[in-house]
């Protein structure tokens, strides 16, 4: 464990999401004007709206990290690269709209998710529909729409075709993966049996994959970067990226404050997300602990004392130490890359406290 | 009304089918290797192979048109273009599976639809979240895998750079908007009061605009069509080629034999789809006759009964007639362009067959 501080890399995403934001609203109001002139009707405009507060509400992380690639393979067109990044922005709503639905999750950060928002609409609206498959309807008809935009986004940015073309294949590449791996997550969340394996591989596609190789591989090539071994040192940068992301989220989901939180602590618990917690808890525990975990893991109704009773289990058992420690390991593996990364000083500072931050954020 | 016949235009579909079918299911195949591969499990495999399936059972209508167009604008490369135009077999087919969650359809092509698959699939799994749901969920994803599929065939398709970005624009833009044309649907399907101007819309938007404008736009944009005439001469055709698809699609959901639709005879109207006929018939029924579309229209317990004394109130209050006038309409106005996109005489055949046999197919 270091001690170091994400402060640098903290600032560097706050500073992309207040650079990146007037360009996702500029996009999205664009949009809005085109339906309006479309007269595509109210909901529509709601649902463009809808999608426009939560988009601006996000961490900005996979955007900074096409940002931070293209800068570390010595792109130069920064206008540009900021403009092409946000795609990745308005994927990432898109799909959290899909997955909350999918989730059946009520809130997404600090809000009704789209789907709930809607099924309050469907019942103002009279549909004849249930109201409930109304604003799960109309959440997945947004997020298509939302993928569609992102789509919008790249081919535009203005780069040589070639080069879009390259980023455009990694991206349909990647993300046709990240949706079997989302039906594998939602076939083996609250199931009896778990192979650790399966668990194992819903959380690199979801994460590591996803949330990090995909944005640096893509910087990388709007960068037109062709030097492989500077590629590899991306992509294990970026895996390690990934687990030290996911298994903060993982701890975060039960161990932060649920004002920070956005949505109820507990919430990956009583939806039965196997988190890598979870995964290790099942080596670690004792007889007792384990049936407590087949008790309360996938049920809705847990209460506040079965989490903090989880919580406890998780410390008792070694498990949360454990599952930390394995995030400061890929930390210092994921920074042991970054020379191989670039030899750029400050970006390897920034890249460096980046993945820190990772571990160290409370949200 | 035209004594011709559709039989040139049938089979050059059917000569497409045959000609697309081992292309899809070579890409299909290789992406469930790879999924193999990835050790992702027996659901997404499953997922995969029932996406395959729907696939191959398509009318090939759109990828036909990206082919045409493409020949029509002297476009050269034929193996080229049919593996190019595949990608929109890809989408409809991912589409399909998202609308048939959406208005709650058990029926495609003759098969249960992926959610219904999936929901007892999930009962045998035993899975914790309700089947039902369950069912909605993995049909999504896949539909959202297969969103990405289609973008892989098209940027992988071997054009130009610039050619597939150009096509890749036309593409992107049109699907964000059926999005929210597919939210306006559902919002005002099964609605106490429905404006014309929206059930218009949304025809135009998921019929004219999707099912021919799109394609024939991106077969032009393939041959790398630049002449702003012979564009607007196939928007033009297009869009009469989709009202007459749309108009006996909307006829054949109510007057078609029930093997031959593949759903049963009357889901559109048990649904509250505001098809063409549904809106002249506001205008054209008297009172009793729009008392009783009031109480039909998105009536889910609607009799084979009720179904059959719509049918006779739309032929007696000279619906359907105006409506299958309207078709032929489309049809001959449709055909008048043709001129103007081509010179090549056996294109034109096999364009004004084409928009023939699409009034006059019975399925």
């Amino acid at each position: 464990m270091r001690d170091t501080n994400g402060q640098l890399g903290k600032a560097y995403l706050k500073d992309y999401i207040v650079r990146a934001t007037p360009l996702l609203k500029e996009f999205l109001e664009k949009e809005k004007t085109e339906a309006i002139n479309d007269k595509l009707g109210d909901i529509p405009l709601k649902l463009i709206e809808t999608y426009s507060q939560l988009v601006s509400e996000g961490k900005g992380i996979r955007g900074a990290l096409i940002e931070l690639a293209y800068k570390a393979c010595g792109g130069t067109d920064l206008e540009r690269v900021l403009h092409a990044s946000i795609f990745i922005e308005l994927f990432h709503t898109a799909i959290l709209i899909h997955d909350d639905f999918m989730d059946r999750d009520p809130f997404r950060r600090g809000i009704p998710a789209v789907h709930k928002t809607f099924e309050g609409i469907g019942k103002s609206l009279k549909v004849k529909i249930p109201a409930d498959h109304y604003g799960n309807a109309v959440a997945v008809c947004i997020g298509d729409t939302g993928f569609y935009y992102s789509w919008k986004v790249l081919l535009d940015s203005g780069f040589a075709p070639a080069v879009i073309l390259d980023a455009g294949k990694i991206y349909a590449d990647y993300i046709s993966r990240l949706g079997l791996g989302q039906a594998l997550d939602l076939s083996i969340t609250g199931a009896a049996k778990v192979s650790e394996e399966e668990a194992l591989k819903v959380l690199l596609l979801k994460s590591a994959e996803y949330t990090a190789i995909l944005p640096m591989k893509i910087g990388a090539a709007l960068a037109g970067e062709e030097d492989i071994k500077r590629i590899t040192a991306i992509e294990n940068y970026a895996k390690c990226f990934g687990w030290a992301f996911q298994i903060q989220d993982d701890i975060l989901g039960l161990f932060a404050k649920e004002e920070e939180l956005g949505k109820p602590v507990g919430s990956d618990l009583r939806e039965g997300k196997n988190t890598l917690l979870m995964i290790r808890l099942r080596k670690l525990g004792n007889q007792a602990q384990l049936e407590f975990q087949q008790k309360v893991l996938g049920n809705q109704d847990a209460t506040v004392a079965d989490v903090e009773r989880m919580k406890n289990i998780l410390k008792d058992s070694g498990t949360y130490q454990h599952v930390l420690d394995l995030g400061w390991k890929y930390t210092q593996e994921g920074t042991s890359y970054i020379p191989q990364v670039t030899s750029d000083k400050k970006i390897q500072e920034i890249l460096e406290s980046t993945i820190y931050y990772m571990m160290e954020r409370t949200k």
